[in-house]
């Protein structure tokens, strides 16, 4: 049942595992984990009872949140593996932010379901990657996103 | 301290006020709350501890939550009030769904303060209304977005 063997997030440094959407080391967080599905990027997420927008249908903000954080991490996936790297052979992970998110609501999410987000990672700079994703229910696309991701600034990490 | 006196979340109907992000009923979510100020519209929020995306600054997620209740509140305020009506003045308030987000991520927004997002509403069609969002942390523009909000469905609300 974990179909995402190998994520991204597992590799990313101890100092960068704090996302409340991604972060391995954010009890509170929604935990979201990212890997390779064939030349595809697949993170999976059932959400929780409280993040619905009205009775039996998923928030904008959380599906904005898997698109953002599957968008980072689907980037560092790319960029690792460019790197010569894949998720689980012990080197750390870079790190992405988020420079511009966009999200089409196609369709009503329903609850109750795990939700999944597969995404195509394009080099737009060395330092900068594009992912487009689908965010399916069943088998219904609910979701369009287009994250830009660009790579953590090493001044970004406060002292 | 509570800058936003009459929210149009107050007005929402009990069936319709279960969002995690502004769903006054959800008792797990942000509660955000969206008022008129002037003629702009203004939510306040100040993330919790666990909002992080590395330590010291707040997560995309979060501030996409933010954009995005933001703008459908500021819809429902917009089309409210051409409607006659206020917050506060004890008529049900339209309630809408997001169609598309758009956030620009300009500078990183540190977390331990309030964060204020103030809107600008246009209506694009008579169902149909544009909000332009800047987030401010302190004098800090750390975000920008777009939220097109389409007043909901009747068919939306589970039988």
């Amino acid at each position: 049942m974990n179909e995402v063997k190998n994520a991204i997030q597992d590799d990313y440094g101890d100092d960068y595992a704090w996302c409340y959407g991604c972060g391995r080391n954010n009890e509170s967080g929604l935990h979201l984990r990212t890997g390779w599905k064939g030349d595809k990027t697949l993170t999976i997420y059932t959400p929780r009872e409280e993040h619905k927008a009205i009775p039996g249908f998923i928030y904008g903000g959380l599906i904005a949140s898997v698109i953002d954080c599957h968008g980072t991490g689907s980037a560092a996936l790319a960029l690792h593996r460019k790197l010569g790297h894949e998720p689980g052979d012990g080197v750390e992970a870079p790190r992405f932010v988020t420079a511009s998110l966009h999200v089409d609501f196609m369709k009503p999410t329903p609850e109750g379901i795990p939700l999944r987000a597969i995404g195509e990672v394009v080099e737009i700079h060395p330092k900068k990657w594009k992912v487009v994703t689908e965010v399916f229910a069943g088998d219904v696309c609910c979701a369009k996103g287009e994250v830009i991701a660009a790579v953590m600034p090493d001044t970004f990490m406060k002292k």
